[in-house]
């Protein structure tokens, strides 16, 4: 039987790409979403077309109330800041960073692979091109690993250490792309914007557009999903 | 202006004495609730009217599907252990432990303590009157701590150090019971039985409410809540 994986999947490109990996490494794949208030809800839909597409063995859509808390502008009423790559990377955590969102999306995964008796999670998290969240940094992944194996009934009574991958980490943008194409990842399902319109069109200049443009630009490949500007 | 902490609050005893603790301290207290689904959701009822009785300066209740993860006596059909505490304290970490449960509560807290601007989270994790719960021990405080202190933007850029406080780690019940007396809790508002009746009377069977009731005992006050058995 194939060891089991829980795979954060948000619906965007670089957490399909973790899915595909997770699988062509032989894990059987438990994918995990969050319904968190988020502004590109819709990213929601390209997550469950990602997971069916996929194949996986599961997909669980969690719904947890960030927008209570706030202080981001992916749930609250802030703008979410454009055009911030047009020239060198910017040196600020822009305005989209979500108070403690991997922890708290880490912390249900690991909750998740207790109960299915999963030791490996995914998490698509990436330091190259990234908007310099600090919760997707190697030294925040391994502090969280850490914690997880003082956390859990399984670590303490069986000795099952939990692994948190993250095969993206040390990847450009560019890279990840052309290892999901080689792993037949469809990214015209994949949804990035920020801050799409009503029609569901990516705005082209929020970080996370930007950065997927790059990407596509310097692997050299067209972006099958249309952009308003 | 005093500082700000946010208190995790389940509406049982531990968490109340937290609270007073907290508020004694000289921190202005956000306190913070989940609805996950739990068997004894009246306990939330308790979180409230203790927020109240203490006069916090904001209760905030969460829901997240617990429920939908599973794994627990009390979150799913799997039935609340009782009378373990019969004799010598049992040593596995019994049914009634839900996977992750402190990782997700203090990973909200986390999130909420940036939103506010506020570096102190207390919770009432306790490690001698206790269920062996694993998240509930002082080494897997710490980690937690020092994972916090990477995840964050407010960590990251404003160099704010989050400080988890955990007052009751090591008292015994009457120890905590005693303490509370003297901050002035009203123990007839909480709540701590893990499989009460419909009416909301408690089991007298359950750790929680062995655990209490023995505590009571030892420091010679008499518990103000009624009993089934």
């Amino acid at each position: 039987m194939k060891p089991k994986a829980v795979v954060l999947l948000s619906g965007g490109l670089d957490s399909a790409v973790t899915l595909a990996i997770a699988q062509s490494e032989g894990f059987s794949a438990y994918a995990l979403s969050f319904s968190y208030g988020q502004r590109h809800v819709m990213e929601l839909k390209s997550a469950g077309r990602i997971a069916k597409s996929l194949d996986v063995e599961k997909h669980l859509v969690l719904a947890i109330e960030l927008g209570k808390i706030g202080g981001s502008a992916l749930t609250d009423r802030i703008e979410v800041p454009k055009d911030r790559f047009t020239n060198q990377p910017p040196k600020e955590i822009p305005a989209t960073y979500v108070p403690a969102r991997n922890t708290i999306f880490l912390s249900f995964a690991l909750g998740w692979a207790e109960v299915l008796k999963a030791e490996t999670i995914f998490i698509g998290a990436n330091a190259v091109d990234f908007s310099g969240y600090p919760d997707c940094r190697p030294e925040y992944i391994q502090a969280f690993e850490t914690m997880a194996n003082l956390a859990t009934r399984a670590a303490v009574e069986k000795s099952i250490r939990i692994h948190i991958k993250t095969p993206l980490i040390r990847m450009s943008k560019a890279q990840i792309i052309q290892k999901g194409m080689a792993l037949g990842v469809n990214f015209s399902l994949t949804h990035s914007c920020y801050d799409p319109s009503k029609e569901g069109i990516s705005c082209g200049r929020c970080d996370s557009c930007m950065l997927r443009r790059k990407g596509f630009r310097e692997a050299g490949l067209i972006d099958p999903i249309p952009y308003a500007g």
